[in-house]
């Protein structure tokens, strides 16, 4: 299987508005119909629907129609594998930082 | 202390470019001159100093200008923030599965 590669510039554009953002947190209630997330925005019907294209575009949302609602839903592992790019930037950073304290410990300890 | 409030859409915004994201990795390797930073991308300098204004203002790097060289250095806590913001969302979403699926789960036993 290949691996699951998240294409990282269409999901953090995705992530930079704050009316996306909130969307998103408002799926952790489940699938909710596109009427219902557009609700509390105030915006209007297309302008919702462009959030969610680009959302589901950067495979953080699925939209699936039944009957005469689209449904929408949160995709976690597009979260998790951004998380994982974020966690290993900050592994190597800190990795470095770890062994300049370890060399700044060894140079102080054969200063005494 | 007030607490560290990352602006979420500042950095989403700046991570969502690969060469902002190639510079940042590149910072793995510790502080460097923007004149090194520069280099591999084969970007003109004013462009270069773009993309760092827009990582330096969502606060994934700092600045500092020593005699004629400015250094580039990585800030990790501003990865970890949003981490725990990716982390946070899905932790709602994967709780309301597992709700779900023992929901399901009691149902079929019901069943039974």
């Amino acid at each position: 299987m290949a691996k699951y590669e998240p294409n990282l510039s269409l999901i953090f554009q995705a992530l930079s508005d704050p009316t996306r953002r909130a969307m998103l947190a408002r799926l952790g209630q489940g699938a909710v119909p596109v009427s219902e997330l557009a609700r509390p925005t105030g915006l209007a019907l297309p302008t919702v629907m462009r959030h969610l294209a680009v959302l589901e575009e950067a495979d953080l949302i699925a939209t699936e129609k039944t009957g005469r609602t689209r449904m929408c839903s949160a995709r976690p592992e597009t979260l998790a594998a951004t998380e994982g790019w974020l966690a290993q930037q900050r592994a190597v950073w800190e990795a470095r930082t770890d062994r300049l304290e370890d060399y700044v410990m060894q140079l102080m300890k054969e200063r005494q």
